[in-house]
């Protein structure tokens, strides 16, 4: 049989946001109906190399796919020249069990995990939300930006801070315009203004929509610093004792997960709930059960709204799918006779 | 980076028993001395399609290779003019987490473990074995009958038995002299009298070597059949309620796993445990320790001896790497830029 091999630059130059979103935000509404099945996570440390890997997999019974992606994670590669991220996905159709197509997962990771953080915005931001503020510009960033600015028309600035280096933060924006029109054919130069936060404090206080992308490990952002009916996505803690958010800005908030045994476990919320700052009850539920209708998002104008998403491999079989389908249109990747 | 797409043709094409068997064994002694890692495995069950999945992944540290298999067996895909049984090996170096090779694993499958079978055969049957048996005639027997051939040269008989069907057994036993030869170069025309075993407990009295490959649920040889000093290696149990052998012939053996707590859990070893004919002290250790020098094989001419074969991703992960080695080496398979 025959299957779709691409790599990192095929699937740059086939995927498009808005096909992941369409993709992202269909998968979670399965889920909250029961048509999905995350499998469980295997992850390793490579404590030789300082190293992780981790196996994520799943079934999309209402697409009929299945398969998993493996990540690893080196960052010692940066000395040898070499990319530090590197991973691949596999997807089978669920009729057959035959193979689709093997893909490298670094710019899928991106794409569906931007797509997952804009979607849970538009869901549960403030409808007049006009500010966005995003922490971190990692690698992830640009996605988030790209993604937010498809979906919530109404933005007109964006800010970004990195808490580590105030001179990579005025670089990322530097080169943000052109790449936003480039990678994801969004002109956005005279309509949104982009800024460097200098001063996260006084970001956090005009920001409408917060989205978190660092890897910390101890909070950023402090609860005094928030006005009323912030909605937070907080992407970046998807590991035991990760955390982005003082503990404190969960009490009382509106707070969904991607997963919610998964959020629990590893997500931002973790440390909330084990500090018992909130309960388990105090979980809202799952963003796919508000996609799908099941339950409100924001029920005030005036409330905090968290977003807790730590990954599911289900986002990435779809994107992949996605990415197949348009490889497959436009003749782009490499087909194998397996 | 470049990586090596194989298909099954490829990996058919390339890969040599001999060298298959050395990898096993290496692997096998690897375990032994805590340089491997055996991940857990993940598996599901399509209830539409009557169908299974899982994912074996494993650390291979004393050869720093990481990775994983995924098989999907399909039954009702015959019916579809589909292969019921397919599946992916992804294999990537552990210094560095970039990814070598995305291979068929249905070949692979069948020489690790005919390579798997065949090791503990020489290491555990007695010296003087000349008859083999294999009880089983589906697409594991050929893998098994062929390394057993390379790593007992002693042999003179090989019985097949099919407990389902004799005519199978006798379509494939018609076949097997010249698939010996073209697929695994090994001439036996003259030397090796194949035959159909008719009347299994006959076979089973006058058989040194026993080695079963079926998916069986319930025993096919009976304790009162065997003469003393039989070797037996179990091959086909490998998932939960699967047995091949009375219980009953475990009682007084001496027992190896290729992995202990996997055979103690979906081996052939399950139901004896289970019922209470042996006790987890019975267990004598795994294969690995065997090979390794750490432990004695067999210790007398009488004793029945077992090897209890669930099936490692290791294997697969270090059979591929060989098949990847061996297809640079000889210009074979698909090379994709990722």
């Amino acid at each position: 049989m025959m299957i779709t091999v691409l790599s990192r630059e095929q699937v740059m130059s086939v995927l498009e946001m808005p096909r992941v979103i369409k993709g992202v935000e269909q998968v979670y509404r399965m889920k909250a109906n029961g048509e999905t099945v995350v499998w469980p996570l295997v992850s390793h440390e490579f404590e030789h190399a300082n190293a992780v890997m981790d196996i994520r997999s799943g079934y999309v019974a209402g697409m009929k796919l299945h398969g998993l992606k493996m990540l690893n994670n080196f960052p010692g590669n940066a000395r040898l020249g070499l990319p530090g991220f590197n991973g691949m996905l596999m997807i089978f159709d669920s009729d057959t069990g035959l193979p689709l197509g093997v893909l490298d997962a670094s710019y899928i990771t991106g794409m569906r995990t931007g797509a997952a953080g804009a979607i849970a915005a538009r869901a549960l931001a403030r409808e007049d939300s006009t500010r966005l503020l995003v922490l971190g510009a990692g690698k992830q960033a640009a996605f988030q930006i790209a993604a937010a600015l498809l979906l919530m028309p109404g933005l007109e600035r964006v800010l970004v801070a990195d808490p580590l280096s105030a001179s990579n933060a005025f670089a990322f924006v530097d080169a943000l315009p052109a790449r936003l029109s480039d990678e994801f054919h969004i002109n956005v130069q005279k309509t949104i203004h982009f800024e460097v936060a200098e001063n996260l404090e006084t970001a956090v206080a005009s920001s409408d929509v917060i989205i978190t992308v660092t890897p910390s490990r101890k909070p950023l952002i402090q609860r005094e610093w928030l006005k009323p009916g912030t909605h937070f996505s907080c992407i970046g803690s998807d590991m035991e004792g990760k955390e982005e958010l003082d503990p404190e800005i969960f009490r009382g908030a509106r707070i969904f997960a991607d997963d919610r045994p998964q959020c629990m476990r590893v997500g931002e919320m973790e440390l909330p709930l084990k500090q018992g700052v909130i309960a388990e009850s105090d979980i809202a539920g799952e963003l796919g059960q508000v996609l799908a209708g099941m339950i409100p998002g924001r029920t005030s104008y005036g409330e905090t709204t968290i977003f807790d998403a730590t990954g599911l491999a289900l986002l990435d079989l779809v994107t992949g799918k996605v990415a197949i389908d348009l490889a497959l249109e436009k003749g782009i990747g490499t087909r194998v006779d397996m």
